[in-house]
């Protein structure tokens, strides 16, 4: 029995590595100033990475051998990429089976997943790696980071014991004025805080939306540049926001910086 | 002009500092572990404080000293409660007005706002503060610590690109199986992964509710311990818990260690 202990291979883990939230922007931000020491040094003793793209999560590994020496250069890590657009928006797994990804766990390695900003399977793929590895028995252990939604949630000052992240709205302009109100009576009715997002550079547009399609009396907050330091959270009812001169989006919100936006009472 | 602007009084700072998450537990974690180093050396220079327990508040910060100064001793800050119980259950802000808790920050002191456990006004009071903030022209800034919540959703393997924390379920044995139904039926239609917690001395009594009551293809994931050395996070669909001997709780999971809870697809 002893024997056939001693052959059963030592499963490698699951580590959810969360990335920094400066993801497209102008500068870097220090890593010690969003991430535990001990985030970088698990980090650094992990060789091989599931991700986005290769070439970001190369970059990142740089940035952790500055505070803690990688256990193998970035060169020899290796890195494999999740196929893009598996599946359509709404479902987090699609058809794609994640197994073969965790064969390196399966042989004993540690491995790394980590998405482009912020924890990995939250707004971002992963999700099915991670189903993949509680199927495979492989222990998953997230890792402690920045998390834009609830660094935006606690800076609202609307309710954080009952909220929901719906992702993104529609980009049709009446789809997303729809879904806007839909969303605006659903926190009224429940209390619900109602989290979303959208790419940068429809920052803009989005806002406007907001400030049009809400009732003047509704929340609405954002934070933008979240961990930067630009970073800005506000948050006022919607008549405050009406104020301000036609088509304008409030201080520190522009096209060029990730935002979180938020609706409530 | 310039004379005027330089009475202006400069405000000070709201910092949302969040608090590791091994309150109530057996052992102290390491706060380099959870913590970023910047989210210590700011916290070591805040004086003034408002929190839920003015004791826990001056436990974590002797904790916050050995790793950053404190910039005045333990006995010298100033510590300011939450009034318990200000509001009923689902009511975040109640009648309470938080406006004269921030009056040092009008003189131009930095505040911090702290919570047992996690990231304040995050499934924890402290929406009140943030949003007397926001109406006084307070600047409000988060900190990066851990959350149970997302760290909880990452690792569960269910959808992180659509999902709801909902609080506590009811203690009533059949209102709490209602809701565990009502929450499936939703978590089915719309994709949204449910969240929620329970009194860690309750857990056993969700545990067998849950697997009672969802039907047998629902996953249902959970995540104990978190941060803490005997962290556990598991998923798998509710057929598979089924077949764990009658009321029997999963390894990892027990009455003495705080949970977050998930069902979904």
């Amino acid at each position: 029995m002893s024997h056939n202990h001693s052959q059963a291979p030592k499963l490698g883990k699951l580590f959810l590595v969360p990335a920094p939230l400066d993801f497209g922007c102008d500068h870097d931000v220090d890593l010690q100033l969003v991430m535990p020491l001990s985030t970088l040094t698990t980090a650094a003793n992990i060789t091989h990475w599931i991700c986005e793209n290769a070439k970001t999560t190369r970059a990142y590994l740089k940035r952790i051998d500055v505070y803690s020496s990688l256990k193998v250069p970035v060169q020899s890590q290796v890195i494999s990429e999740l196929p893009r657009q598996v599946h359509k928006k709404g479902d987090h797994l699609g058809s794609f089976d994640a197994k073969p990804m965790l064969a390196a766990a399966l042989q004993g390695e540690d491995i790394g997943l980590v998405s482009e900003a912020g924890m990995p399977a939250v707004a971002d793929p992963g999700s099915s790696v991670v189903r993949a590895a509680h199927d495979l028995g492989i222990q998953v252990i997230p890792l402690v980071g920045p998390v834009s939604l609830l660094l935006a949630l606690a800076s609202s000052g609307l309710n954080g014991q009952n909220f929901a992240f719906v992702g993104y709205l529609p980009q049709d302009a009446q789809e997303r004025s729809r879904r806007i109100k839909e969303l605006e009576q659903f926190a009224l009715k429940s209390g619900q805080t109602q989290l979303f997002i959208e790419t940068p550079y429809r920052n803009a547009a989005l806002w406007a939306a907001l400030v049009q399609s809400l009732q003047p009396n509704t929340r609405l907050a954002f934070s933008s540049g979240l961990t930067l330091p630009e970073a800005v959270s506000k948050s006022a009812v919607t008549q405050h926001w009406r104020k301000l001169a036609d088509g304008q989006m409030p201080e520190g919100l522009s096209n060029h910086t990730p935002a979180v936006f938020l609706i409530g009472v």
